[in-house]
């Protein structure tokens, strides 16, 4: 996907929280946006919005010197949904379809995304679960679960810390595929790394790789090679989150997306409603 | 008050919702964009935020041609509020405070300002409205009265078009003092022009100007000479909304303000909740 033009507002309101999140110097803030301008103004729209969002990150880390600066806000959101987790699992032990519930408790996690709001509250985080055993979920859940069932070898792109955890429930109904998760390969916004997916014990349920990019994406170009090669050979390739669609939605292979839209660029670009679950696929 | 950070993604947002009424040709709201992009690098923070918008929106009449882009917005505000007029003057009637009711209906009216939010919907106009009974009024009502009681010229700075509906209640409250009624000199977002004034029937109640500026909110070197005079003779003024908050609450004359604080930054500056109704003057 393309940027939008709507984007542009959008990138610079997230540089302007990062920065703070960061530092509290206002020179620094300053500079951010100024620099956040200055990328916005000789952006290639072309590029997918975690590409450009990619470029003003890495500027707000060397400016800042604050290799993570959503790290505080990672750990929160992780211990929340550990703390629901319990919770959720007697749903899943009481539903008779348990492959649907998961999917609708991973895509109702996907709320958690710092990008599109900073000041996210822990209580819209229990509301979009408490809303996502009822809400209507867009898509051809048949399609997905045949597919699930047809592969030996899946790849799962994780998105956010907090929202990991809520993964991990449909990461153990895709069995019995060998499944391997997928995190960013450098702390980027809040976006689920390494450590996120030990956390959230996924390590446990499923191999973890890191995709070696510091985009709020997937980004291929940008991948490493055993990324890439994974891509490449699953059967099947489950995407995580609106950074992960605006990457990946125009590739030539299969992939099953599984998202909330959260803004009106996506909700467009989709054809949903904002706060839409969805379930989409490339059109291959 | 001067140009917050957060002020810059507001315009660039603004600088888009203005280019698309005005035109559907993609390639002007690019430029315009772009341009947006380039005035707040340069800017300098010190000005107010009107002040910017100004610039924003003189670069999108010049490049559409659209010498007034929110035309057909601001008539059908009117004729809303037109609509609503004989329900709030029914309130009016059986108000035992009646200065108090029509400032809580003229607060309310501050809602329709499409510089903070394009698409409103007629709907959050008509629960702003019933809300605007029982919902908290920030200020010092005694202060205002009795300032009222004691002026016998009245300078009322009006904000948008469709709010100036509101407003009429409010200045009928105003006698038997002397109102005079100023609203923008040229069209600029949504707000107040002559035209808008005569609609509302504001003619009939008291004496209208121009300021003969293009700035959304009031910035005094930019009025026309009758207006500074005006503005310097008054024994009190009254300035509806933001725009005039944002222009006008670091002047050195005791001013009051009406408005609904609509924006993180105003909410800041003034101390309060997003959505308040909010009383406040200048610090003299």
């Amino acid at each position: 996907m393309k940027t939008f033009y709507d984007c542009i507002p959008c990138f610079l309101r997230q540089a302007l929280d990062a920065a703070r999140l960061a530092t509290s110097d206002e020179t620094i803030h300053e500079r951010v946006l100024h620099e956040a301008l200055r990328v916005a103004a000789e952006m290639d729209l072309r590029q997918s919005p975690p590409a450009m969002a990619q470029q003003i990150h890495r500027a707000i880390r060397e400016w800042t010197g604050k290799n993570d600066p959503y790290l505080e806000i990672k750990n929160r959101f992780n211990s929340m949904a550990l703390e629901l987790y319990p919770v959720m699992q007697g749903w899943m032990a009481d539903s008779d379809q348990p492959l649907e519930t998961a999917m609708r408790l991973a895509i109702a996690g996907n709320v958690i995304d710092l990008g599109v709001k900073t000041r996210l509250k822990e209580g819209e985080v229990r509301e979009s679960i408490l809303n996502a055993m009822s809400a209507p979920l867009e898509g051809d859940i048949g399609e997905f679960t045949s597919a699930v069932r047809r592969a030996d070898e899946i790849l799962y792109l994780a998105d956010n810390a907090g929202e990991i955890v809520f993964d991990r429930l449909l990461i153990e109904q895709l069995k019995p595929a060998k499944v391997i998760v997928a995190v960013r390969g450098f702390p980027i916004i809040n976006d689920a790394t390494l450590e996120d997916a030990k956390e959230a014990g996924i390590d446990a349920v499923a191999d973890v790789m890191e995709n070696g990019s510091d985009a709020p994406g997937t980004i291929l170009r940008d991948c490493n090679e055993s990324f890439c090669d994974c891509f490449n050979r699953a059967d099947l390739v489950i995407a995580k989150g609106q950074g992960n669609y605006e990457t990946l939605s125009e590739e030539s292979r299969d992939i099953f997306f599984l998202l909330k839209v959260k803004c009106p660029v996506v909700a467009k670009h989709t054809g949903c409603q904002e706060g839409t679950m969805l379930l989409t696929r490339t059109a291959i």
